[in-house]
């Protein structure tokens, strides 16, 4: 009864399938049948032209989009909580050579256009200081929360005003369409680059990058092999994606994660830091409380201190959700 | 009837099984069960202790095993030819932070200590000059031929007296050990990194960076993560690498590519730019008998003007070989 | 009557003469008979051996001193008004190809082993986090205060505990050295790397990295060439160096810009940010205080709302002083 | 008698006496008043709009003004002699983050459009290959000859076909200007950029990036303050340049080095690798030569084997170039 991450959870039958149907010889790298359908098959998902790579981790999907918005002397905001400052690696200096991660605050870690102002207005425009290029955004948030239309709309707005790239990091997009229920463009309205993840839904190993001005995808493509991550066997990369976005795929599994998520917190309310709007639920957990679960079989992240981070996928089962929401409600 | 490359080839079956057989939840990035056994299959495998990591693609392989031994003012030796220095998108320029490819010629794209040395002799020890840190060689070679261990005991006695590291870009190491017949490690003997190529020999996307100073390994997990090549089911790479490995598939499957290799180019010994030692096969062809082959239905790459470049793999059929072979003598 | 910084103060006159008698045909780069006292002459100084190395500004010392102690997937712990974090254009980032500042707060600017510790302890060592390796110190701080040796003790017993290196920015180091009247060592204790001032102190432009493991110079010498920071005429940068330190010609200037320091803060405690302990002072001023002293032929820089800097430098005029000091108490 | 380098003369009188004048408080980095007269001073030798930053090294003007030509994926097409290759620790590496140097030959250092077409030809534009991104010449050469203004032409016509960049490196432009006689734009043209040299030519430490676009300066004002070459006292730069390039003392000097150099070279057209066109003579000189050479009193590089570098400055004096003229005719 693993809740620990939904990033290494089972592949998706039907994502095992197309890769098998895509296991016969083909043009090696990028060149081959199924990759060449994604710039398409993404056009049509958002109802916007676009240019579609994929890689094989969030954090490639990620660092190699603000490439595309970023120099080498510029800087990035982002959320002190965002994947790309705390969980990559420093990821983000390395692909963009130094560029500064420039952080602020927000409630249930998304920043609204105020925090960014807050932060910014103070940078005197001279050489002795990192300019900001870019804002990155995660959706849904890395405390599980997601942004409506209407804060992306404010988002975007502010962006254009001050020249200043908008990325998205989607690594739990799908939970978040799943929870607004609103067109896939929507839900990253007005950013310029989204990391659409899949390897968190059902996928094995391949993310998409979406730049929605496809001629950015352009330089990119030279970065992505520069990085090592173009790989030959490609094909197998882009079915797996193109299983997941057919058909819905991706957002039939999105719900089931996102309904299971809701299922363990609605006992437990008092106990949320966050309100539950992916598939990841932040519970209030003494240490005590904690060892009481794991001894019960349920496996869990600590989040710091008396905080335990509960992360349901597409296949968790109906029943490990029941016990824990039990386990949860008895202790 | 491809023979472009095999580095597009398909999975082998015991591949695919060993994949399957992952899916079930472990835990994520590489801290599952596979993973975990893979220091101890290498070690055995080379008779001396291994610190192994996985990776999706040789680009990825060849870059971090080098940052083992170079800094970014430093330089690597190596042929002109080598897909370090040809084939990689400034690979190594992005992951050793701007560190120079010196450049040496060598029959068959295999470099000799005195190749190395009258390059290296040149460069006076100022800081005007970048100073040499590393050679890395290519077994079996971008031409298609194997180091000798002898040639191998030659090179490594070299670096050592030099105190340059020597890395090894084992593409296709498979090939190269079936060749030579020998043990693994005599195969790559000095090496302290070798990049052993799992991709071109049945797997989908695994390749495994072998350090043979385990401690090296400690530092590149964390340029790996940095990189974005930390993938979160890491464990259907450990899986593939695991799969070929055991009950040396890898080496049947280096065979069967090298036979068929052999067999085309039997007929054709008047055509050969380099002997055939693995599974690549240069052969002299004017433009008309290449198209005069294309027309036929062979698919394969030009390499350069009056040259093509064929290539077996595991998978060959031997019904397309003995059908090429054909045409070529028809020729 | 210019208070705006030291940084452009005019060059002392024995500054003059030392280098106009260094322009004498020589060996160029760092060849050259004067620069190959200065390992010497700081040893010395210090009664410890150093190596050394000159550079024209205070951001390549400060950034070629911390090359010797992160690596690019490193950290550098430094506070949060560090020149280095603030003031220096992203250098750091470019230098040490993408290692990540990490920032502490203080009081005065000045850094504690707590603070570090509250910072790094919650750093968990996997490869998802950006490690700490260094700890980068302001003496004088950035709020012109000056660590004692007892702090500096803490400090580097904390430093040498968690086995991160401990780099000195130096900019101001004279003015320190000043105010506290010990030895030189004793202002820099258990710093592994010194960026020694001479800018701010009487020189054009040359600026001393003191290695306190003269072996740790060895590298940084071929990242400066690289750098681009190798003078040719490089015995101009020794002869400025040698100048002011020779005949305490250093302690001699910083002690006449921290009296006139003290002088213009003598009737302005009330308004004081931070005490007066080097040759900077904070003031709180609205702005139409400040656009009265402007009126009145003063020259300084806002440093946020209601907040002055006032700096003075080793030629400052008394009577330019004396006339700050009754303006302000004018006010 | 030193011939071993240019680099390393004393400064011109007249340059000692403007940085003398520019003693007085100013305002620090480049915001000083003899800064802000380059952009108009180089404008009108130029006869063009030029953008113009100050910096202390040939090697830091190189690769700041290739950081506007060539991302970091790319490559610069240059002369395998070409200093940014043979001289520089590997800086272009550094300040283009990995970028690639691509080598042609041609006679006396100089480069051909043709020798160029038949490396860059071979270049597939894929993703595998680093693209050329500029080409980088030197005036004067490294072998002391000079690019005739039709040469230029050709070079900068087929730059724009290819949509290549165009940087000189003109650390002795000036010796190239006065061999030529023409108008300085014309001895550069079709460059995009140039970095021109001083320091070689009566100046202390200050070299000139001339944009010939002068928007392109602008990004190249953050990358010189992050490669911490943005000294506070730029004044004393500024003050270095506008002394020499005005009332043409530039041009005197480089006359004075190029005539001397001919004298040196008069008696000796037999041992002559390349035409003296600069201020450089590269002499066929024996073991034994050049050690009696050496045993009366004349200094000088070894240029390889058998080879010696002489080089003469603004400030070589008569007798001492006589001398040298009967010392080689003794021989």
């Amino acid at each position: 009864m693993q809740f620990h991450s939904d990033n290494a959870a089972s592949v998706h039958p039907r994502v095992w399938q197309a890769m098998q149907a895509a296991d016969t010889m083909d043009m090696g790298y990028d060149s081959d049948a199924l990759t060449a359908r994604l710039d398409e098959a993404f056009s049509e998902l958002f109802g916007v032209p676009c240019g579609v790579l994929w890689v094989a981790t969030g954090t490639a999907a990620n660092c190699l989009a603000l490439t595309s918005m970023v120099p080498p002397e510029g800087g990035v905001v982002c959320h002190r909580k965002a994947h790309i400052e705390a969980d990559e690696g420093g990821a983000p200096g390395f692909y963009l050579h130094g560029a500064k991660l420039m952080l602020v605050d927000g409630e249930h870690a998304k920043i609204a256009p105020q925090a960014i102002a807050a932060l910014i207005d103070q940078i005197r425009d001279d050489v002795h200081r990192v300019q900001p290029h870019a804002v990155s955004i995660t959706q849904a948030s890395e405390d599980g929360c997601v942004y409506r239309p209407e804060e992306l709309r404010a988002l975007s707005t502010f962006c254009e005003e001050r020249e200043l790239g908008l990325h998205m990091d989607g690594a739990r997009f799908a939970n978040a369409v799943a929870f607004l229920g609103c067109a896939p463009r929507e839900a990253c309205q007005g950013a310029d680059a989204l990391s659409f993840g899949f390897v968190k839904n059902g996928a094995m190993n391949a993310e998409a990058i979406v730049f929605f001005d496809p001629e950015k995808a352009h330089r990119v493509r030279y970065l992505r092999k520069r990085a090592g991550h173009l790989q030959s066997k490609g094909r197998f990369l882009a079915a797996q994606i193109l299983a997941l976005i057919e058909d819905d795929l991706w957002l039939d599994n999105a719900r089931k994660a996102n309904a299971t998520a809701l299922q363990v917190g609605c006992n437990a309310a008092d106990r949320l830091l966050h309100p539950i709007e992916a598939n990841e639920i932040f519970l209030r957990l003494s240490a005590n409380e904690k060892a009481e679960l794991r001894k019960r079989g349920f496996g869990f992240h600590d989040w710091g201190e008396n905080v335990a981070r509960i992360v349901t996928a597409w296949n968790t089962r109906e029943e490990d959700v029941a016990a824990l929401a039990r386990a949860v409600a008895d202790l």
